[in-house]
């Protein structure tokens, strides 16, 4: 199978490199600003060189790929290649041809996929998930993205909008969340939701190690600072991601008695928190899941880090980006 | 394609009928009392004497039937055609060998599936899904149960577990279920959770007909004298299933942003109360889902009322009972 090319349109940075579909081994991986302010026309420009680019520093011709696929941080119209809302990218990304400019900048065909799906499908093919036949992942970043394999598939759903495990509800009466919804688990785990956890906790004056670490400027506070003061024993830092991980764990419970994945990963910058999240994530599904068998389904961190998105969507645009697909 | 037999082992009555595979037509559909609490050997004897009954009164023989499949409200082992857990049926039904037996006591191939998934792919081949190649239905009933079609297959998961939507956490904090879990749907929703809050009405003095339809003995009060009553135009009783809607559109949201179902079936007794429940619940999906095109989702009654478990089951028994398959 020829090798293709993986893009990772992200809000600061854009990266693609070479993929080999068989491996997911990335080779020429090569990252440029995204300067999303300047706009969608120059970030398809920018884009554009940056494939030529890690083109011409492989030492193969175009003609030796099969396709470039295109992770994107929202959603898509997967059949007509455009993007309908990037929530987190200026510069107006209503209904832009992504997958055409892409195309006729660069003479190879293009596929796009929501970039926590591609993260879903990396790991599935080549990570975490290899060899499950049903997998959920939750990407725990600035917000929580979603995917799910079903069945030896990746699930698209209507439109591709499948796998938005992050907006289950938790708690119908819960804070409000950016999708619109109250009580989703983004609303009360994610980069932020744990930031704001550590915030409010120094400024209630509690009794930790939190404030001291960033001069007490709670603009500085970071679920990073907060796993750091748990790792060096803080208890209001360890009860802070034990919430984190209870309410994960309501979400994967739910998602869990739905559909029974085999694996559920834990991916995203989040997730770096390790065993401060993951133990709670475990105790929590322990206690609530009683109607599947819990100690079939393994709750692990993802494996590939942030190279699961660039192997996943040029997997999936080599094996011809779901078009034979309907929904 | 042979015809089947579909058997619903009910908590109250044995059913069982000649299924048509292709039309799913049901012809000398018969029932006589499970008699549970007689305990498991004397159900199935009745169980083989029941299908031996329907198989005579057809004309047929033996022989031109393909398969018996029988729908079993509780967990089951799919593989080795044993029951696990039966909560609402008395006489220890752990581990017995229930399609073994009824093979033995009929000479034909026996499947076993959970009922609720039965009634799931019954409503899929030949109701209220068909055509469309993700379903979630959600059964209320004593309990909600469940299931999932997911790209037109039957989704069971681990053991035959997934589907279980009534399961899914809605508030985390909320009041104990059946299950062990806090905060499912269906400890919300269910109908003695709607009961309930009828009689929490009529204890607290509200102003409401329930009471006085009942002799204000609250023993009486049932979701269908609330249905009744908010039909007859009662505030109360239509704020009740208002609420009971608002609950079951957050899990349906749930289920919604987690793998998009083209449709989403509501069945059960308590579907019965119609519109009554189904507008509070598209109007909560019409709030809470922003992530994925509801405007493409339908919200509706099933189609095949009390039909669609052996319809459905019969099917999956003459197709192998998904013994090709892997989880």
């Amino acid at each position: 199978m020829k090798k293709c090319i993986g893009v990772d349109l992200g809000g600061t940075n854009l990266r693609a490199g070479v993929v080999d579909p068989v491996s997911g081994e990335i080779s020429h991986l090569t990252s440029v600003p995204t300067h999303a302010a300047e706009g969608h026309d120059a970030v398809m420009r920018r884009m554009g060189e940056l494939v030529n680019n890690v083109i011409h520093v492989s030492g193969r011709s175009p003609t030796e790929f099969a396709a470039i696929g295109i992770g994107v941080p929202g959603m898509l119209d997967l059949e007509r290649g455009t993007t309908l809302f990037l929530p987190n990218l200026p510069g107006n990304w209503r209904n832009v041809p992504l997958a055409a400019t892409i195309q006729s900048l660069t003479g190879l065909p293009v596929a796009l996929l929501n970039d926590v799906r591609a993260i879903t499908y990396g790991e599935w093919k080549f990570g975490a998930g290899r060899g499950a036949e049903t997998v959920a992942v939750f990407a725990i970043g600035t917000g929580i993205g979603g995917g799910l394999v079903i069945h030896n598939r990746l699930h698209l759903g209507l439109g591709g909008t499948a796998g938005e495990l992050g907006h289950m509800t938790i708690d119908f009466n819960g804070p409000r969340c950016g999708c619109g919804n109250h009580g989703c688990v983004e609303a009360f785990a994610s980069g932020p939701a744990i930031a704001a956890m550590g915030m409010k906790a120094v400024a209630q004056g509690l009794t930790t190690t939190i404030g001291a670490r960033v001069g007490y400027d709670l603009n500085q506070i970071t679920p990073e600072v907060i796993a750091q003061a748990a790792e060096e024993g803080d208890a209001i830092a360890r009860e802070i991601f034990d919430q984190a991980g209870m309410y994960l764990g309501v979400a994967i419970a739910s998602i869990i008695v739905a559909v029974t994945p085999k694996r559920v990963i834990i991916a995203g910058g989040i997730a770096r928190a390790g065993d401060l999240l993951l133990e709670p994530i475990r105790r929590t599904v322990q206690q609530r899941v009683t109607l599947a068998p819990v100690e079939q389904i393994q709750i692990i961190p993802a494996a590939l880090g942030d190279k699961a998105g660039v192997a996943g969507v040029a997997l999936w645009a080599g094996e011809g980006g779901g078009m034979k697909e309907k929904g």
